[in-house]
């Protein structure tokens, strides 16, 4: 029998899915557990965006063009035209989903062995995605006692390498929900020119900002050949099943090249590419509710987390997450643990722990990732339950 | 300005669009183009396919499973039962086309520096999938002599190195059509079981076989742990923009690892597993029209290509394509010729040199490959077409 190759080995799985199989458990005993680890929006995709599917007329479900429809490129014109980012059709290539966007961008950027450098905690699958491009993650370390803002430029720095490629954020930022300042960005930017690398962003929650102003990194002036922006409609349209992204830049080499990863995969997927191309057309006014919604729930959970004793939790300026700090020994243990061992009157809170976020081993053992992707009602009493859980867990520090 | 990976300058670009604007110029002077290039049928997708997704009621477009929807997956086990293969539904994970199947193998099976034996000509999108994965493709070269047979093993065992860690092939074989017989099976088996290698089947075209059986690799006896089969509903459906594939094996190691990829890039797209799941209820009958309807066109085509003078296409046993060997000096300059400079009755064909299916250097200059995906009175009058081209080309040899 032959080997799995290394990589296949090495490839990190899930840390968020591995607690899978004990939430169910839980559900077998009849407990209700509050899903506050995975950013899937209970929020319903919007009709017009789903009937624009339903209501296609066409005969052959054919490949589209490798880019994307060229009809919804050109709509989304005006859709970062409201952002005030100023692109051409040519200057976006659909992608399957955010996932595929960032590996595009990886491939077509980095060679094996290089690296780049992201503020930790960050989203897991970054790591997934490094691996396939064998490339390194270097993490610079962002404090939950800053509220997870930037890292002085001399933590960058220090991390710098001829082997240094590229930075990479999320803004708004999964998992800590901080939102980059502008002065924050321009500091990027400096690191950015100075060091010549690329900056990569990911702004799969850019609607969602609630205390500031969402500085997108193609804002940025003077960096048209650094910037590459991942996105997705995931989030924004409640669309997490499309697996529709982009890849946005103004660097024509990387367009070119991104070019060449999309022919090869043929095309992204046609039925969803009419649900996003019809997003784009919802009145400007759909966000309105939605971000409403999704700040009365932080309210709710970041006010309910800090009146529990011992919990710490930054309010985080935009995205749907939120990072607490838990007086526990170990995130994960407590966090299997709640599945496994606790309930209260039938009820539990599945979380992620933040070990998972972290590319630096030992950090983020006493933080947890909540999603606010539940109703406020279902906040309330999730947070009622952890408040319980804490009183009698047994790695209660 | 920072440069771009060497990945990302030597990905190779698509040998097939290449040609794309030099048709779209033909267009615009009002010359029809009959396109023989690309293997988009033009055969209806199936109506409760499309019903499927039109008629589903679903609020929220969220994600699947990672390995794909678990009922799409159980009734998948009653679609390869068909075919005398026994699977269970964890021993196949969805893809976003067989395109992610193929990348998820190499990721799964196969080191950087590892090399990966394929019967040349072959699916040229294999070699971009091998830049992403950093292995290497080493041709087997097959004959247009022999109908494009598999190689005798001595050219197999020639190739072997310590890297060499899998075989390839494309069954029945895009692009020549060929469909491996039994006795060539069992040939592949023996050379994986005596050099430990994986055998990674593409099987894209299974349904599409009009002289012999069709043997997949997971009918082979013994070979349990060495075969991925990469699988697609694209051509079966018509459903190429569906983007909708499986990686199918009974290796669990595998399985274990393939499902930390498929899960970094979270779900397949779930539109789509709606029709594929639809499409698995198909009656029976369901491919004797449409397979009916491809060997007529291929007894059409091939029979047309045979009697233009100095044209030799062996008859293809499978899929819907044919490769022809003509009378010329290059068929790059051929076919873009053909598009460029020439037309008969305002009419002009466009074709795939050959030359972007071999890796062996030089190889394919006087092969065309044919999609017949037109119908068989388009086919006439582009051989037609073909022919007269073929009397006036300044590069006739």
């Amino acid at each position: 029998m032959p080997n799995i190759s290394q990589r296949g080995q090495t490839m990190p799985p899930s840390p968020i899915r591995k607690l899978v199989p004990f939430a169910e458990a839980a559900k077998k005993k009849g407990v209700t557990v509050y899903h506050l680890n995975i950013g899937q929006p209970d929020i319903e995709t919007p009709q017009p965006v789903l009937d624009a599917v339903r209501h296609s007329t066409f005969k052959i479900l054919d490949y589209s063009h490798s880019a994307g429809n060229e009809s919804y490129r050109r709509k989304l014109i005006s859709y970062y035209k409201k952002f005030d980012i100023t692109v051409d059709h040519t200057e976006i290539i659909v992608t399957t989903g955010g996932s595929e966007a960032i590996l595009f961008g990886f491939m077509a950027c980095l060679d094996p062995g290089d690296e780049v450098i992201v503020p930790e905690p960050f989203y897991a699958n970054y790591n997934g995605f490094a691996t396939e491009a064998n490339i390194a993650i270097v993490p610079v370390t962002s404090s939950i006692d800053t509220g997870f803002a930037l890292p002085p430029i001399a933590d960058f720095e220090k991390k710098i390498t001829p082997k240094t490629k590229a930075i990479l954020i999320c803004n708004p930022n999964n998992p800590t929900g901080y939102l980059y300042s502008r002065a924050e960005m321009e500091v990027l930017k400096q690191i950015c020119l100075k060091h010549n690398l690329f900056l990569f962003s990911d702004e799969a929650y850019r609607e969602f900002c609630y205390d500031g102003e969402n500085i997108s990194a193609l804002n940025l002036t003077g960096l048209d050949n650094h910037v590459v922006v991942f996105d997705t409609i995931s989030k924004r349209y409640s669309a997490c099943g499309a697996r529709i992204g982009a890849v946005v830049t103004h660097n024509r080499t990387i367009l070119d090249s991104v070019m060449k990863f999309a022919q090869a995969r043929l095309s992204p997927p046609s039925f969803a590419q009419i649900a996003a191309e019809a997003a784009v057309d919802l009145p400007d006014n759909y966000f309105d509710g939605i971000k409403a919604e999704y700040q009365s729930r932080r309210d709710v959970l970041v006010s309910l987390l800090n009146k529990i004793p011992g919990v710490f939790c930054p309010n985080p300026g935009g995205a749907f997450y939120a990072m607490a700090r838990l007086p526990i020994d170990d995130a994960d243990k407590f966090c299997q643990w709640l599945l496994e061992s606790f309930s209260y009157e039938e009820q539990t809170v599945m979380l992620s722990p933040a070990t998972g976020f972290y590319a630096t081993p030992g950090l983020g053992k006493q933080e947890v990732r909540l999603a606010y992707v539940i109703n406020q009602e279902s906040i309330t009493k999730a947070m009622k339950t952890l408040e319980k859980a804490l009183e009698i867990y047994p790695g209660r520090i």
